[in-house]
C-alpha cells in the first residue's frame, strides 16, 4: 500500500472534480442522541484539519530549508554533466571499480588494458565533455517524460544543461518552480524555461475531510521565444483551396499545433479557464502529476534515472507486490532472486 | 500515482529481503571518462541520501510537536465516545442538522416530531452511553481490520475506549507506541495494550539509493494478562491418544493457538528472529501495514471511519483513477455524478 514517497503532497485530486458530500446511511439510523454525539466528533474532526493544514505549511518551511543544503550538491552536479569540473580521483571512486579490479585481478589485467586502449584507438579523440546527453537520456528512459517525447525535441533537449526546482518565500503563497536550465542553442534564447506550480494547503471549507496534504491547484508555463522557423510546437501544413466562384484553386500554408515536450512550457492557466471539459481537466491531472514527479523523483536523483537504478527500484517494488500476493496461495516456492534484465518499463 | 498521504514513512518495504544492488547496463557501456564522471554524481547522490534522512527526522519532530496539538482534541473524542462529556448544542451542531430542517420545513415538522416521540417510545429508556461500539464498527467496516477479526473478538472490543499514538522522545531512537485503552472488563486485567513501532531513518550504507524516508523495521506487544478461560487467541480442542501397548484409548486436551485480532499484540520480535521465513516475512510486512494505517489513518480520523465517509473517500479516488483511463478510450460520456450507495469495499 502506502509504498510512495511523498513529503507531505499530493498531486492527483481531480482538479475542479468536487465530490458531494458522501452521505453515510449509518449515521441517518442512529438514535438521534448518539448522532448528536457524532456530529459533535465531526467538529472535532474539522479542528484536526486545520491543525494538519498548519503542519504541512511547516513541512513545506523544512524543505525550502533544506532546498539550500541540497542546492552545493546539486551545482556540483550540473558541473560535472556539462563538464564544468572533473571531478578528482577521490570524489569519482565507486566500489565497483574496485570489484571489477578484483574480477581483473588474475592475470587478465593486462588483457583488459590492452582493450581499453583499442577502444580509445576505435574512437579517436573521443573524449567527451561531461555526461553527454544526460538529461536527454533520463527523458528516454521515464515512461511518464518519454509519452511526451517527441523526435524533434531530441536535438533540442542535448542542450539541456540542469533542472531545477525553486520554492516559493516564507509568506508568500506556497508554489514551487521547475526551472530548465540550457546552454545557448539555435532554437530558442531563453536561457531558462520555467514552469510554476500553485499549491494550496487549507481543507475546503465546505469539504474539509478531503483535505490530505498540500495539493496542487494551477500551473503556470512561461513564453518561449524561437528562433524564425525552429519551433517544434508548431508545423506548417498545406491546404488547397478552391475559388467558390472561379473554381481555380490555391495552396494555403496554416500554422497548427504540433505535439512536442515544449507544450508542457504553454502558457495555461487552469485558474483562468474557468469551466473545465473533461478532457482539459484529465490534461491539467496528468501535467500536476508531471510537474510533482520532477520535483519529487527526477531532480532529487537524476543520476539514478540516468543509470537506471530508480527505475528498477520502482520495478522491483511492484514485484515484490506480486510476490508477496502469490505467496498466500503457493507457499514454499524458494528464494526468487531479483535479477530484472534491465527492462526499463516499470509503469507498464 | 503518488496520491497515499504519508507524512514521510514507508512501511512495506520487504523486511529482511535485500534486493541485490542492481546491474546498470548502459553504465557499463559508457566511455571511460564518462563513467568516471557518473560515478561522481553517485558519490554526490549518497550525500543526498544522508542529507534526506536528516530531513525525515525534523519532519519527525514536528509530528511530536503536533501531536501535542491534536492531543486535547483526541481526549475530548475520548470523552465524548465514553460518554463521559456531553457535547452542548453549539458543540454537535453540523450542517446536516440545518439540511434535515429546512428539508422539513414545509408543515412537515410536526409529523417528524410525532415520529421522532414513536421511536422514542419504541425505545423506551434508550439513551445509550456515549457513541456505543464506536470503536468495533470500525474494526468491522475497516478491511483490513475486519480481516483480523474473529466473533469471539468483538465483545471485547466493545470495551474499547480509545486509541492513542504515542511517538519517541527527543533523542530516542525513532518508533511510535499504539496504545489501545480498555475499559475494566471480564476479559483482561490491562487497562492499557501496547505495540511499538521502531524505525530507521538513515540510508543503508550498503545499499544508500534505496532510501525512502523512515521505515519501520521491528515491532512489540505486549503480554495479555487474560482473566481464566478467557483468552481468545488459544483454544482448548481434544483429541484421543491410543496407548500403543494396551490399546486403551485416552481424551487428552491441548492448548492451540487461535485467530484472534488480539494476536496482533504477541510479543513478537522481528529482530529475535534472525533468519526469517518468506512467510514471517510476509506477517511481518502485513503487520507492519496494519500499524502505519492505525497511525496515520485510523487514529486521525476515526470518526470518519466510523461513519464511513473516509472508506467512500479511498473509494472514489480508485475510481476516478479507473474514470481517467476510461475517458482516453471513450471521449464525451458526460458527467458521472458519484453516487456510491454506501459499498464498505474499497481495498478490494
Amino acid at each position: 500500500m502506502d509504498a510512495s514517497k511523498g513529503k507531505g503532497d499530493i498531486v492527483t485530486q481531480n482538479p475542479g472534480g468536487q465530490m458531494d458530500r458522501p452521505y453515510s446511511f449509518l449515521e441517518s439510523m442512529l438514535p438521534k442522541a448518539v448522532k448528536r454525539r457524532v456530529h459533535a466528533l465531526k467538529r472535532l474532526q474539522v479542528q484536526c484539519a486545520n491543525i494538519e493544514a498548519k503542519f504541512y505549511e511547516e513541512v513545506h518551511e523544512l524543505e525550502r530549508k533544506y532546498a539550500d543544503m541540497y542546492q552545493p550538491i546539486f551545482e556540483k552536479r550540473q558541473d560535472i554533466v556539462t563538464g564544468a569540473v572533473e571531478p578528482t580521483d577521490e570524489e569519482s571512486e565507486w566500489h565497483s571499480d574496485r570489484e571489477e579490479e578484483e574480477e581483473l585481478a588474475e592475470g587478465l589485467k593486462e588483457k583488459a588494458a590492452i582493450e581499453d586502449a583499442k577502444k580509445e584507438e576505435a574512437t579517436p579523440g573521443e573524449d567527451p565533455k561531461g555526461i553527454p546527453e544526460f538529461w536527454l537520456t533520463i527523458f528516454k528512459r521515464v515512461d511518464m517524460l518519454s509519452d511526451m517525447l517527441q523526435e524533434h525535441d531530441e536535438p533540442i533537449l542535448k542542450h539541456l544543461k540542469d533542472i531545477q526546482v525553486r520554492f516559493s518565500g516564507p509568506g508568500q503563497p506556497m508554489s514551487f518552480t521547475l526551472e530548465f536550465h540550457f546552454e545557448p542553442n539555435g532554437y530558442f534564447n531563453n536561457a531558462v524555461l520555467t514552469k510554476v506550480y500553485k499549491m494550496k494547503s487549507e481543507p475546503d471549507a465546505s469539504d474539509p475531510f478531503s483535505f490530505e496534504g498540500p495539493e496542487i491547484i494551477d500551473c503556470e508555463g512561461c513564453q518561449i521565444d524561437w528562433h524564425k522557423g525552429k519551433d517544434v510546437t508548431m508545423k506548417t501544413i498545406k491546404k488547397k483551396q478552391k475559388h467558390k466562384g472561379r473554381g481555380t484553386v490555391r495552396t494555403v500554408t496554416k500554422q497548427v499545433p504540433n505535439d512536442s515536450f515544449f507544450n508542457f512550457f504553454n502558457p495555461f492557466k487552469a485558474s483562468q479557464d474557468g469551466e473545465m471539459d473533461e478532457d482539459s481537466e484529465f490534461t491539467l491531472a496528468t501535467d500536476f502529476e508531471i510537474g510533482h514527479f520532477f520535483r519529487e523523483r527526477i531532480v532529487p536523483r537524476a543520476v539514478l534515472y540516468f543509470t537506471g537504478e530508480a527505475l528498477e527500484d520502482d520495478e522491483s517494488f511492484e514485484e515484490e507486490e506480486l510476490e508477496e500476493g502469490d505467496e498466500e496461495e503457493q507457499d514454499e516456492e524458494g528464494d526468487d532472486d531479483d535479477d530484472d534484465d534491465g527492462d526499463c518499463d516499470p509503469k507498464a
